[in-house]
């Protein structure tokens, strides 16, 4: 039976700042990644979030991010590998006491926004987090994107991977994401995003933006709790899937 | 025979920022308690005073701090005792994410600066520190001032703990240091603190500056090692002691 | 004929994150105090905050606070007075600048949080932070708490001061704020609050909550917009004002 | 008579982390490039480093840098214009503030490190930094990089601007400095450096790496003043350069 992993962001807020439905999306998703301090989150999010995650039994990872609270952790930084795989044993440690303290156990590691984008496409980066995932803690999980030098990386340090699939983004001929600043990034029509979705999951082919298909390995799906919009969006994806016979739960 | 442990707070650097001269004292220490990158220290600060502290095959414990880098952690903060519980469990996960990486093991936890000040006096700041070190996890030895409200924390939720005397510093009445700001604070004369560190250490005795005899456990002694000075301070403290048939030793 | 200014703490968004309802509580007061980077507010929303209070002729000025965002600004520190010092012009400066670029011109300076309570209690804070705002800009009206330090000492150094009342707190015998942890702190009563800030505005006095009465001076009066509650309560607070004859207006 | 100005940054202090001979480069420059709080630099430290450059008669100047500490403003970040113009404004007025508090008046900024090479190549962000400059003070001066998109800003925004040129680099057939990570990028001899300033100085004229001979404008010169082999080579050239009859001035 197929089956598919959904996962989303958590644990964004910060100090007397929030962002975020953590406790409406947690009943969707399957596994959380949570903000480790970085580029979102505190010690006090971290613990609460880490909290919650295990009452909603879903499965907890670390979502290690550039240090740029002002930038949300999106605006690129000129890092070294070095400089990668320290910020990301950090973070990964941070977020891992939480979740041992309060008698879980942390499962995966994926990065965010800016690294997550510098790691799919910039090989020293990607082998650099691997090695850091690795060193830490050999039975975590990477999640990163699908076809991605940090899948790539993933593999050959000896890590499981999970490979990342949009129900709401296009794909370009290359299986890159469209980026956002360019026509046709976005899926907008649910009905299309379900169709696109699917067909990753079940066949693990994607039709391209300029018409191709492609093969694309869909483990787990990223799923967006930040408003009305995409809570709605995130119930239609998994009462979809599961209508169609997929079996949603963490890898 | 007497045994004593001699700890050093390292890793105090930050990005271009050079503090402390750590190759030099890590031979005369045996446990280093390094920075977090909350009031000093950084990722690669981290790593390289594990991958240092290692190589001395000296004891490694976290070092966690106020998050106030501009004041190297000494400015009081009136933090509640949740808040010292999360920032002390972020900062030892951390830490312990590093020493795993390089293949070691965290041994102690002692608070740095004013949060140590702080936890020798606050009973819930002291409880919520201990209780944080336990649940991370209960093989680590929680060091704080002897007689204080930490010891007492870290003994009754059930931790190994490390009471730490100073060589260079006199002790008021009811077992506290005398400030500073305070006359008579410092033993600024070399065999005056060989003579009280060796009374703390063989008899567990320290006269107070009023002159009265008051017990005092001394397991750990609290050695600097940021500038020539202090460097030879330290080697003469170890030197005399050893001489004296102390055993020099990590807990 | 008796006139109160209304003053409201703006521009505490940061970076992705959100806080407050900046145009909503704009036209109902007349003066601003906008966070300037180090408990609240960052480059991007204090040039935004400047722009949309010059946009509705508000009064604009400086609302320093501690260096500490994930406490708001409102966890004490023990800083020196040379700190003070130091932390108030470089956050006037940088508030200025954005003033200055969009054509306007600071007026006002209001400390924050646990600044603004320390500077109300600590003379030398006090004496610091008046002399920070005067060699900075002698014109500058300084804010703080009615009867309090920081009063007295911008008075002292040659500053115009504006005394601030409390709608909605209650005041003790010494003319301090009820703390807001004791029982009868805060005037939930929405007349009630209105009959308070009358009584301070036109007449000079104050019932204590032991049933004293005091003299109490009153320039202007601090706003909250920070949510539904907190804007309909200021726009009874500012009709009733104007009701009763009040003129609504900035220093 | 040739006139030049020599520039070193300056005020690179943090909390109890020093950097820089700030006191011993002074007697040596003419116009000083005061760190703001986002790279290097703190309250404290920019007081202190405003007071000895006006002690020592040097023309002041802001130096601001991305918010980043731990890397000291070298790393490029992917900021987009609009950020470039608030950071710049804000560290402007937080420089200009202590400068009016010390009795004196800010003549200069320049932008640093990583800042300052991207504001060399991107039109966008060199107009943005440009803008930033000229809406918090006209009088201002722009130093950037000779021949490049900053000073050509300045320029079209109606800015006196100082082209500066480097004592120790060698550049390339376009004009720009030969990247460090680049054989060949340093002029190591001491005389080789001075002729090719004096050249630069008195002719206009720079030799490129490939031997092409480039007009430049040298309106300032770069000098470092972090270590001792600084500091002789800095007062090497300023020696030679008066020796040479070149007249020594701010701008």
């Amino acid at each position: 039976m197929t089956r598919i992993d959904l996962n989303c962001d958590l644990g964004e807020s910060f100090g007397s700042y929030r962002i975020g439905m953590d406790e409406a999306i947690l009943p969707i998703v399957t596994s959380a990644n949570i903000a480790c301090g970085f580029h979102a989150g505190d010690p006090a999010v971290m613990r609460k979030t880490v909290q919650l995650a295990l009452e909603h039994r879903v499965s907890i990872g670390a979502h290690p991010g550039l240090p740029d609270l002002l930038g949300f952790g999106r605006r690129q930084m000129a890092i070294s590998s070095q400089e990668a795989y320290d910020m990301v044993v950090y973070q990964i440690g941070a977020l891992s006491a939480f979740v041992t303290a309060e008698g879980g156990k942390l499962r995966h590691v994926k990065p965010h926004g800016a690294l997550y984008n510098m790691a799919a496409a910039r090989p020293d980066l990607a082998q650099a987090i691997a090695r850091a995932v690795y060193r830490v803690d050999r039975e975590l999980i990477l999640y990163g994107l699908a076809g991605s030098e940090l899948i790539k990386a993933g593999e050959e340090v000896g890590l499981r991977t999970a490979s990342e699939v949009f129900a709401d983004r296009t794909y370009q001929e290359d299986g890159s994401l469209t980026p956002r600043t360019e026509p046709g990034a976005l899926i907008e029509d649910t009905s299309a995003a379900v169709s696109h979705v699917l067909r990753m999951v079940r066949e693990g082919k994607v039709r391209t933006l300029g018409g191709t298909d492609l093969e694309i390995r869909a483990d787990t799906i990223c799923i967006h709790g930040d408003g009305e919009h995409a809570l709605r969006f995130a119930k239609t994806i998994r009462e979809q899937l599961m209508a169609a016979g997929v079996q949603i739960a963490p890898l």
